[in-house]
């Protein structure tokens, strides 16, 4: 009984902070949601546009998803919502399948979303989250300047009020080229002006307004509240002056109402080709969310637990297919937002996703009118702090296999796809990974006059026997460099006619897999055959008592030594009673 | 030109060996490659039908490639020809493209012989060995076990007589099972006939030879005979009763003459098809050939460069494709016989292919009465030392994780094929691999009474300080432990609320990569946000130099002490002047 509250408390972690939810942490909750609500309208009608989706979906993925967060999630302050790189990520998928625009790409946003959800909750049920450690912070941090890039150009054509597309930096690149001569003058003021602004609200309107005389709180909430401010002020203009009638492209009539509620119809096919992309988009939103939910937790000193994020993730996108939304995750600005803004627990997200709903309820009518020159240039401007080239720079210096890898993402991603360059950096990392580990550190080792101790031969004064050859590993032995072993006590010892004894040092062995044991058996015989004993020494206790369970150490010719030094005491008189020839 | 001849040498061990040639080495050669010739006609032929090809394919695969392999070889004693498992792979490559027994057929397996000698040879150019390495040992093991299961069933309808197929184990039983009735009493006669004589040869019949007063080395070349003397008999019994007419299927006319040298036309579509079944060939073939010649090479003290091998086993299969062979490599069995047969240099590999390419001229004409049966009952006794339920034991004991990729490999070798059995086994160890590295040892250590030592407080009765907290990681921090360390210390911290400093003690870190580098900041920006410094301890030379390479180190709200007791010691008075809170 005791212990199925306790299973029900993990895995419902609203039962935790629910029972001590006071009037306190209600109007802390609700001035966040406030706050919150207010930047993501603007964001989540910009992010359905990305993905290619109407307006409306990006609204309808701002409710329940938060809902079910808040009732699965661990973190107390992640936002969650449509985000960019998981609209781009969409787009790119559902764009494969279905035609933009039509009703079965809406169903496959919807089913994308269900089929993530369906495997991050299933992921986080077996506490696979380390299935994100593929994803090494170089590809990840790729990937996502590589994204902002192809986002950013992406909206351009919505700038500048010509026609335009492709998936990749080239062919965007060629169909902006193309249209260019086609400008809509007034969309371009809108998108320029609102650009223009945006940019200067995120840089100087806040000590501005300090400046003025504003207190610090409102002149931050001021600031916060800009992008709104330019939605209010371009529907407006769009109005009184009939932009529509001059070309410039409206968000257009949204259905009023909340979602209604639906399974989307995932078919066989469908789920082939959906599997993968909805695998790719739920780890990239996966880690992302994490590391936001860690940084803000930290900072109050709260924990999150992975394998249980996996399940609000999954929750919360399992909650958008049912809602006629698509891919949902933890954004980075927002998350920060409804932090400083001073919510303290989940219900934050509850009372955004009231928030938002009484927007979808009440607002739409006047969202009709919004240029989409206006949710552009929020993009534009949102994605920009994605683009890290300071990263790139970062990584360059410190590790140029890293450095590789991050190249490779952010290269195929701009040129072949989002798909192909996380696939393409995951790839090369893992290449890299197993090309550096198949070569570990190795050396020969002498004792240091009137010590116990054995150094490298190359970098100290070390005193070795002609017929003792003794050989430091400095890494665990496993399948990726078990062979290097091999190779590289053959060409010692066949550099060295009068070595009689080979002893390998295992002081830094952590491990010994099946491969490495058997290529331990091959250099046991081998050396066996050449009149030569194996020895070993300093093997750590669990690597011991694992080679216990095999018979390697009834078949080794030679002896383990507890340390090199006693290795060598009592093999130093040994030289004239070699191992019998096989 | 000195290093232009270095290289020349390199690139060609002839040049080494050939120079100090002498008679005694000759004679050893000519001697070794008789015996090998004897003992490959009727491999050759037996693994050609394997393959699926007609009997002179298996002739061809057994001439140029020698020549090719003694030329860029760096074995002395590897003999290179057709193999058993090289051949099912091929088999199962070739008979997804083009149907059997068309010239279609024959000029893919041509062509996949052509492109996996060309990759072998750009990687062994580009030093690509350690790819190997993805292959762990028990996968490995478990494949040449499948394959060698696969193997024997797939030549009982040869034995039996009976009509048969299937690439997989249920296919194989199934065909067998349907077509049981039709056996014919003929062939299952001459079939179980020399597959009990073989087995017979192979286990009883050197000790009786030696009883019987033969000296040990002839006893040996007659038991050695076996095959040949099999082959010899049932051509006689199928002349002399006209077996053919009693419907003994029969190798049938074989085209005199030698191979014609023509280039195998590879249009794209083929090069698509072609290419993975070419690389897991090239490779597999690779792997198994290294690892008998550095046994081999072991012996003699002589040592194989396993980049340079990538170049000999890629000529050999560039000429095997060349002159309407298939893909060939070391073999094991052979390559024993010719060592013990006295083999001294990889001339003997050039006498042999001349042995063959004189058999092809003169003997192929007797060769055509040859039943089937004869060559299926050499294949199985063959194979039967593929088959290894000894490793499978020993892996299960030693390592449930080796042990579940080995089983994988062969469930899915069996069950779906050799192709995605070689991708199931890498892939699950990798997985695995990646599993047990992403959660590291890490201890909270504490200092031992009157020492300087510092051991894991679960397992010593040690001192610790309530505001520090010592942790020591037993591992490389790279992408696939790193997200798994900040949640650990994340988790410690949220414990122990007392905490001011936190140090990371390392002297078992051999690197740190960018995706370790980027959690060591995240980890040193979120204590320092819960007001707690973060030092490290004992960390080795080359990471501290790498780490110098980054601003880790500037951003660092700790210190890096030499030692972990050098940290302890300047800490404990650090009590009550904790890093102010940001």
């Amino acid at each position: 009984m005791r212990s199925a509250v306790a299973r029900l408390e993990r895995y419902l972690p609203i039962l935790t902070w629910g029972r001590a939810y006071d009037r306190a942490s209600l109007v802390s909750d609700l001035v966040a949601a406030l706050i919150v609500t207010i930047m993501l309208i603007p964001q989540s009608l910009a992010y359905a546009m990305l993905a290619g989706l109407p307006p409306e979906v990006g609204l309808y993925a701002s409710i329940l998803p938060l809902v079910a967060y808040a009732l699965f999630g661990t973190s107390r302050t992640l936002a969650v919502g449509p985000v960019a790189v998981v609209s781009l990520m969409t787009a790119a998928a559902v764009g494969e399948i279905v035609a933009q625009g039509t009703a079965g790409y809406l169903a496959a946003a919807a089913a994308l979303a269900l089929l993530s959800g369906a495997m991050l909750m299933l992921m986080g049920l077996l506490q696979l989250g380390f299935l994100a450690n593929f994803l090494s912070h170089p590809v990840i941090s790729g990937f996502i300047t590589a994204s902002g890039i192809l986002i950013a150009a992406s909206q351009i054509k919505h700038i500048l009020g010509i026609a335009g597309g492709g998936d990749t930096l080239p062919a965007i690149v060629a169909t902006l080229a193309g249209a260019a001569s086609g400008v809509n003058p007034h969309t371009a003021a809108i998108g320029l002006g609102v650009l223009a602004f945006l940019l200067f609200a995120r840089t100087r309107l806040k000590p501005l307004l300090i400046g003025l005389g504003l207190g610090r709180r409102a002149a931050d909430l001021l600031t916060k509240a800009a992008p709104i401010l330019a939605v209010a002020v371009t529907i407006l203009l769009a109005k009184g002056f009939d932009l529509a009638a001059h070309g410039v492209a409206l968000v257009g009539a949204i259905p009023p109402g909340l979602p209604a509620f639906a399974v989307p119809d995932i078919s066989p096919h469908l789920l082939g080709q959906l599997a993968g992309p909805a695998f790719l988009i739920g780890i990239i939103g996966f880690v992302e969310s994490v590391s936001v939910a860690q940084t803000l937790a930290a900072k109050r000193r709260q924990r999150i637990e992975p394998d249980q994020e996996l399940i609000g993730l999954g929750a919360a996108n399992i909650a958008a297919g049912l809602s006629a939304g698509y891919p949902v995750t933890g954004g980075f600005a927002r998350s920060v937002v409804n932090f400083d803004a001073g919510a303290e627990t989940p219900a934050a997200g509850v009372f955004t996703a009231a928030g938002i709903a009484v927007a979808t309820l009440f607002l739409t009518p006047f969202l009709a009118a919004l240029p989409q020159a206006t949710l552009a240039a929020t993009i534009i401007v949102a994605v920009l702090s994605l683009v890290d080239l300071r990263a790139i720079r970062h990584v360059f210096a410190y590790s140029r296999a890293d450095f590789a890898a991050m190249a490779a993402t952010i290269v195929v991603t701009l040129s072949l796809g989002v798909e192909p360059g996380i696939v393409a950096g995951v790839g090369l990392s893992l290449f890299l990974f197993l090309y550096r580990s198949s070569r570990p550190h190795m050396a020969i080792v002498g004792q240091v006059p009137g010590t116990e101790h054995f150094r490298n031969v190359a970098r100290h004064a070390v005193l070795t026997e002609p017929h003792i050859l003794s050989i430091r590993v400095d890494e665990s032995l496993y399948f990726a460099n078990s062979r290097y072993l091999e190779d590289r006590i053959a060409q010692l010892v066949a550099e060295r006619p009068q070595v009689r004894h080979v002893v390998l040092m295992c002081p830094a062995v952590n491990e010994i897999d099946a491969s490495a044991l058997a290529s331990l058996e091959a250099i046991n015989r081998r050396l066996a055959d050449a009149g030569i004993a194996f020895h070993l020494s300093e093997v750590k206790g669990p690597v011991m008592d694992r080679l216990r369970r095999s018979d390697f150490l009834d078949q080794l010719t030679g002896e383990v030594f507890l340390s090199q030094f006693a290795a060598v005491r009592s093999l130093r008189g040994a030289e004239h009673r070699p191992l019998a020839v096989v």
